[in-house]
């Protein structure tokens, strides 16, 4: 069989090491006699699976210690209302939300927070991260939501050129969901940060929240208690049976992830991976890219053929060369390659490889 | 090693077959190249199996097709708030609920119900389902909400006497986590069936509801839109990324109990199973259990030591002997034997075999 590389943008590919592991233990881990799918979640040999994966997030997050982490189900999406959800209730009826609009995630976030709270879009731009400076934020706001890094779209934050600055008084709540773990990150510049796992994390079905402890226990009273992220501290993600399958998977790529050296190094091969498939796109008049270079995702590359009518025979080559799950999403086309943490470089460069042979063969 | 008995509550035993098809289908699904866990859920691979999944629990159960199933997230608990949020959207405000409470879960349920409307108690017991005739109902009530299976307290309805029966104009939601496969159902009868899959079904994390067509399209404004039954059912399951790789591991179960002989199977060995574990208790001046006979459990056996200063002696040889998780809830103490479709007869037989061993040592 041709070497599969997989460049969906989620659920996404994972390290091969994690996998084998994950088959090996399957009917027995460490001698238990138990699949970890079998396991009591309050039991001593499933505690010690959350334990560590949180302890090793936090290290490679580089977590302060006034944060918890919470292992959810429900994805990225359910966060956009659980999130108002939980921070509302010491707020006056009628707070205000302020959004940071980049694109289809947080369009999204904004619209379903309009069943809480009024919402104001401080900023809009589906290529760019508009300029700080030129944020309209409310005075007073609850808090202001951002989507460091576009899915759909591909448009990130360049942290680097210090965006998000501190904004004084003002809680920020990041999706982080698709390049959590791909970069370096000053947790303690945010009040909230969330993730869904089927991209850098671990397999769909659980969702990361980093929250400060000063912001727990305000949730309004229509808040679903197993949603409650205040209980869902108290209990070390257990007032609810958590995802135990998933948060074991989480756990074995965050050991992968400090095996490779961590954060820093994952974020030194994405810079790499994003490079080289940029350069290429840059340098041919076959393709486009349609993000400002500043803002460009290094997780997920949409890209569009100039004649969009070889789309199809695009696909179908890159699937007959293993290269697989390049259609971009449907509301905006073309093509986007999602190239996580577990996506190699050589991977990266096969697509390079087509992207030239296509070209050349117009 | 000695031979494994897991009597946990949930997350319980699986079938070994299917955890041996899940190893080796671990990095390469039938010649895919991929993982189900680095899947699109949209793409045609995970498609397939989540309507293999859907089309074999539609069979298993006999459902009508009028009836939506949904694959969520969230946990049974979390639908004791999703419930309300989705049906009341079309009640008056100050509606009422109607509850029976047989235990710990219903409890819990109709506590989260209150955030939401107005609740009463139409019957209570914790060891025996209240006859029907004795049912308190609230005329114009907007359901009626049962846990026909309590895991905690091993009450379970007893519906070959026709328990619960038609209650004209009352929509019945019914919480059937922890028997739900192991008996057939009549599920014309019910508005709504939910069932966290962590016991009979397969890896927490996953969530069935099984709801009348009818009923969709009531949710509350402020019923988050990614737990919204009607959104979630027109997409199938899919307006959020679904747990794919329980949904999995769900199939592979369905596909197991097929192969087995089916629901009608499943009922005939949980009947012999629990009568073999209820006979040896009864049989002994040494242990008591507490739930009238015609209520018993066939799947969650709580069962007390006289003599509660030996409990820890009882549990100690136990695990010596392979037996494990043995130990009640905390909230009711004792002893606890779940009983699953997946626990064989051995398994119960040797739990047989040491009680009536431990209760001679005396």
């Amino acid at each position: 069989m041709t070497h599969i590389y997989n460049f969906s943008a989620g659920p996404a590919v994972l390290p091969k090491e994690v996998l084998a592991q994950a088959a090996a233990e399957m009917l027995d881990w460490h001698g238990s006699g138990m699949s970890v799918m079998e396991m009591s979640h309050r039991g001593p040999e499933f505690m010690s699976i959350y334990k560590a994966a949180e302890r090793d997030l936090r290290e490679l997050l580089a977590v302060p210690d006034n944060y918890k982490i919470l292992f959810m189900q429900g994805g990225g999406l359910s966060q956009n209302a659980l999130i108002p959800l939980n921070l509302l209730g010491h707020k006056p009826e009628g707070a205000t939300i302020d959004f940071i609009h980049t694109g289809s995630w947080s369009g999204k976030s904004s619209k379903e927070a309009a069943r809480y709270a009024k919402v104001n879009i401080a900023a809009s731009s589906t290529t760019s991260v508009p300029p700080q400076s030129e944020w309209k934020l409310t005075p007073g706001a609850a808090y202001l939501h951002m989507c460091t890094n576009e899915t759909i779209d591909g448009v990130e934050y360049d942290f680097d050129a210090g965006v998000p600055a501190a904004v004084d008084g003002v809680t920020l709540v990041a999706d982080m969901s698709s390049h959590i773990l791909s970069r370096r990150i000053d947790v303690s510049k945010y009040g909230v940060i969330f993730a869904g796992a089927q991209k850098n994390i671990g397999p769909a079905g659980v969702t990361i929240v980093i929250i400060r402890d000063d912001l727990l226990g305000k949730a309004l009273p229509i808040c679903p208690s197993a949603f409650d992220f205040k209980l869902v501290a108290d209990n070390e993600s257990m007032y609810n049976t958590p995802p135990t399958y998933g948060i074991y998977i989480a756990g074995l790529v965050f050991q992968w992830l400090k095996q490779q050296g961590g954060v820093a190094e994952m974020e030194r091969r994405a810079i790499a991976k994003a490079q080289l498939l940029y350069n290429a796109l840059d340098a041919s008049d076959f393709y486009e890219t349609r993000v400002a270079p500043a803002n460009r995702s290094r997780m997920n590359v949409p890209f569009y053929l100039k004649d969009e009518s070889r789309n199809e025979a695009f696909l179908a080559g890159a699937k007959a060369r293993g290269l697989l799950q390049l259609k971009g999403h449907k509301s905006v086309g073309g093509m986007r390659a999602s190239i996580y943490n577990a996506m190699p470089i050589e991977g990266v460069q096969a697509l390079v490889d087509y992207l030239n042979e296509f070209a050349g063969q117009k």
